[in-house]
């Protein structure tokens, strides 16, 4: 990065260089160059992407972006992923009806629509490897995690999780994004409602495989399993698929 | 790194510069250098390991490692990453005795001598944001995923899985890697042995719950089952734990 000494943003921007630039309040700016930043990043993976594209698309000059973002690319890609991890969390909150499995699976279809819109950039973060990628992204994704993890042991009526609940829905959520990344990454052979309900039951599943030896697990799935109502036939259908005979 | 411009290994070593160092025929030193490298890089995170240290340790010479390995630190992790590798791929082979589920906790065992044995490295690695990490180490890591994809779909008699049995299978995985690096994380409250179970078990319900809409998944699970024997009780528990009245 070339332009390390760059001052801070001040209140005013820099004389527009070219035409067609506009002038844009601070804090309306850097918000500004952030979304056109996430865009970008969501397109492509983050070799692909330089700091020209983002002061192109965001209709600014280089040193007005370097203005902003000292760091360059990197501070820039790290405030993108900041963004979208707030937008992405805000999508945990459950709908407040519905049986517990319905309620997964409003959720998992508002990450699979996020999923979606950042296609590229998910995909890149999730793999690794990337030139961007550093502890402090890593710590971005990271946070997310947790998010999740917490959201979900609130959904399920935990307050305390033990070491073998938190195992089990930490262990769900690494499936969740597997199926993620593995949905973007084929033709997408396996439809977004088919992934959803698939990962709906692995949920199910996985819960019994862990109730088998944790009593705090077995409540909670003893709870869920009520809930869903004698309508419930998967439940009744996966009981039929473990039977010795099936 | 500052000795890009040191030149090939050649048949016989530099003069030792402190009394000590031992000359070693040429492939023998580099199979050293990459045993104490590994043995560095997994007992610490690579931030924490110096090329100085893998010398030191070596009983070698800075100069002598970088002749070497001229790409320094990185090339060296590399290398002992692609033997870490190889050593982790052989331990996949599946014992030839036993019913399916045996065999699988078998292979499970190897994997976490595997993972003890590597400890904060291997953590680091899977972890991401390491300073190390690259596309090259990205690749393979990602290398030794396929491999268990393949040697899995292979002891379940599969030739052609289709995208719903990979699924299902790479999810696995990826739930084997995350309770692994629970269990590095953690004081290690749920035993080995006890983890081992657990994943054996997951995998049954995980396909199970994979069966309910993929013919194919739901064969592979039917024809496991039919090898576990009458005396398995815990596909019977898993079936009971689904009971609606559980």
């Amino acid at each position: 990065m070339d332009a390390s000494s760059a001052s801070a943003p001040s209140t005013s921007e820099a004389r527009p260089r070219r035409a067609g630039y506009r002038r844009l309040p601070v804090e309306q700016r850097r918000e500004q160059l952030i979304a056109v930043a996430l865009e970008l990043f969501a397109a492509r993976a983050p070799e692909e992407v330089g700091l020209d594209d983002v002061a192109e698309a965001a209709g600014a000059s280089r040193p007005l972006v370097y203005r902003y973002f000292a760091g360059g690319k990197q501070q820039l890609y790290e405030a993108a992923l900041r963004s979208a991890a707030e937008e992405l969390t805000s999508r945990f909150t459950v709908p407040l009806t519905g049986t517990p499995t319905a309620q997964l699976a409003a959720v998992l279809d508002r990450y699979f629509a996020f999923v979606a819109e950042h296609d590229a950039g998910y995909a890149a973060l999730l793999r690794g490897g990337s030139v961007v990628e550093t502890a402090g992204t890593s710590a971005i994704v990271d946070e997310v995690r947790r998010a999740a993890l917490k959201r979900t042991l609130r959904h399920l009526g935990v307050r305390e999780a033990g070491a073998r609940l938190t195992l089990l829905v930490r262990s769900w959520i690494a499936v969740v994004e597997g199926a993620s990344l593995t949905w973007l990454d084929g033709d997408r052979t396996v439809p977004v409602t088919e992934l959803r309900d698939w990962l709906v039951d692995q949920f199910v599943a996985m819960a019994a495989a862990t109730a088998l030896g944790d009593p705090q697990t077995a409540e909670v799935l003893a709870g869920l399993l009520a809930l869903e109502g004698p309508d419930d036939s998967r439940a009744a259908r996966l009981r039929a698929l473990l039977a010795p005979d099936a």
